[in-house]
């Protein structure tokens, strides 16, 4: 099956929405057996859109459309659909009654302009929006005796990816197709890109040469994902396949990997933490709060999770967590010293089992010879003992605080298992 | 001038990277007076690229297609050009030379693979890369007295601005183009798109009926940002139809407007707490260090941010910030006492001029039928008092964050310009 991702809106095509929608469709899809072949983006411009369209109704079994779903005057994707497909729109119970619940929820009055959005185009279906007023729309017709779909979403992303994780997906795996493609994303921190692509080797001898399987090394700041994926027409072929190759990855950078499924190190710290019934507390300077927000993204943290200091002033770190003055003078706010003090401070003031810290120079700005931008100092705190560990994070601000919790967050990992730091 | 992006890559297809350069060039594009018009996304495969080449060569000024210029075997746009314009390759001296000169200040020898890099279609102008060994091409013909321009880039992001900036913008301003585009993005927050629609009304009124203006909406869970567009021939026409529209938003909607630039609230309140030399503490619950990780990701923010208490447990608001264990017992921890309470206890132990908190039930669970997922407490207290207010942001974790911190920044910078509340 064939596919044609369109997106709509004025904003990318002057650059100031990155278009994050097309790389997550192209991924589900995917996921699915649905092979995308082109992605086309188009302006809010009648003419544009029908055209977009009617080239791609002729040339793929399915086409999705994102954007221009919205209640103002921009938004003419439905107008559009109406207008391809001749339909005329009519109201749909259910969309309006989500419309009427998500504004109550909020204390938000139903105008006219929301009771517009209840109307979808004839013999469509409506999926349901559970973060926003604006529904999915799925049209489905047979061909030649083969189905053909046309789904369009709101531009939103997060309204985008619900109806997709909640309505379509659901949908399209009752929907018979032959192919199966089998991915597995392996999670790894600690090693840059090229080196981790050494210790794996002779990609072609891993991934054998029959062409039914891929390897594709992701990096970030945070780490270099590594997604295997087979496409095979044998399910059973596929799933031994996948692990076969899982196998061989994981006894080539076992040390390295900190799950073998798509979850954030904050996840996989949590369960650990849950599961050994122990609490944490961290202490923060250059991070300014984002360890403690990533570690509360997950829900029921607070079963683990206690406290944080965010202590960016000397003073609070003198208050908060009884950092000596002296320390302070003597090897300044980004030291060993400091850091332990912070860590210890923040075990002892807050009974929590474990405690962190981490003093560093986020930058872009305030390094000095001795202690260049990126300069942080890490501390971890346990019953047991202290540790403390030096990094360098580079000097662009937000990209420093992604590397900084990630090395903190392994760090806790790895203490929590016992593992070699 | 109208353009067509071509992106070109298997990667892309199935959702692996980003495409992050669409938006980049469209923006460098806009900032030319280029208007990008339409773009389109294939994979590695001559029929589909020569495809995307012939529709949009017959209907654009501009085509600037990136990736596919590389020395492997997937790398096929240089020939996919040479069979659509009928061009042969020539070896190109400049090339040749900047290739002999990266290698060799890398050690590295020049081989067969790095040689033919150095052809390029005949007729075509290398743009130098600076960081890569693929040269930018580019080729230029009059078609009816107007000129009409094929650019072809690699996909390396850096590699291709590199291009962009070295060469082909000081290039095209040397090109005579009439036309002025002219942006202004105005940012709202405490709103939702459809009311503002409402409020700003007719928008044919607004813009009037030359077609020279666009407003379109751009809703997110911080708010939506309006965007106006002026294209005109005439560069003072178009400043002052700008301003013109600008003001009449302003007069409609100025009480939900927080910056008429493109930045975030953290900048904007950052901005005014350094203008008026105060500091800053934060008490956040539900929020778990979302707020302070705003706060923190501006340059400078050690000005006017001392330090924030993460009191995600009962016991840390008590010990931390001296909430009283009776309001937890009798109101809850979110409640209106507790959220003075933790305001006051910031405000006091951390010596901050003001002091702001938030505590709620950030979902997906966790809620009662008295205080639903996403109620919350917000409490500020500054020099003169303590003002306190309750909002449901959702049940959506990491939207209940977005929406809960931009409430929060904004009630901020409302209380400091002493604004209603």
């Amino acid at each position: 099956m064939k596919a044609e991702i369109i997106t709509i809106g004025d904003e990318l095509l002057i650059g100031q929405v990155i278009n994050t929608n097309q790389a997550y469709l192209a991924e589900q899809f995917n996921l699915l057996g649905i092979f995308v072949e082109k992605m086309t983006t188009v302006g809010d411009a009648p003419t544009d859109i029908l055209q977009a369209f009617h080239s791609s109704w002729n040339n793929f079994d399915l086409i999705c459309v994102t954007g221009g779903l919205g209640p103002t005057h921009d938004d003419i994707t439905k107008k559009s659909i109406c207008q391809f497909f001749n339909k005329e729109l009519v109201e749909d119970k259910d969309v309006l009654k989500n419309i009427e619940e998500l504004l109550s929820n909020r204390n938000l009055k139903l105008s006219n302009v929301a009771i517009e959005q209840a109307k979808i185009p004839k013999d469509f279906t409506s999926l349901k929006n559970r973060l926003g007023t604006a529904p999915g729309l799925l049209y489905q017709i047979n061909h030649n005796g083969k189905n053909k779909y046309f789904l369009s979403l709101p531009g939103v992303p997060y309204e985008m990816k619900s109806i997709i994780e909640n309505e379509f997906i659901p949908f399209f795996k009752n929907q018979k197709v032959n192919e199966f493609i089998l991915h597995r994303t392996i999670r790894t921190t600690g090693i840059i890109e090229a080196h981790l692509s050494d210790k794996i080797g002779d990609i072609s001898k891993l991934l054998g040469t029959d062409d039914t399987a891929k390897l594709a090394f992701l990096p970030s700041p945070r780490g270099t994902k590594l997604r295997i994926t087979i496409r095979s027409n044998n399910e059973t072929f596929a799933k031994n396949k996948l692990l076969e190759i899982e196998n061989e990855i994981y006894s080539k950078v076992n040390n390295y990997i900190y799950s073998n499924s798509d979850i954030e190190i904050e996840e996989v710290v949590g369960k650990i933490l849950r599961e050994k019934k122990l609490t944490i507390a961290i202490a923060e300077s250059c991070t300014g709060g984002f360890i403690s927000n990533r570690i509360t993204n997950i829900s029921g943290s607070s079963d683990y999770f206690l406290q944080s200091y965010i202590t960016y002033s000397n003073q609070s770190k003198i208050n908060l967590l009884n950092v000596s003055k002296s320390n302070l003078e003597l090897f300044g706010s980004v030291s060993k010293e400091v850091a332990i003090q912070m860590a210890i401070g923040a075990k002892n003031n807050s009974d929590a089992d474990i405690a962190i810290s981490i003093t560093g120079i986020a930058g872009p700005t305030g390094g000095t010879i001795e202690k260049p931008i990126g300069s942080s100092w890490i501390a971890l705190s346990d019953s047991e003992n202290v540790i403390s560990k030096f990094n360098n994070f580079g000097t662009e601000r937000l990209l420093f605080k992604e590397r900084a919790s990630q090395y903190v967050l392994e760090l806790l990992r790895r203490n929590l298992l016992g593992l070699s730091i």
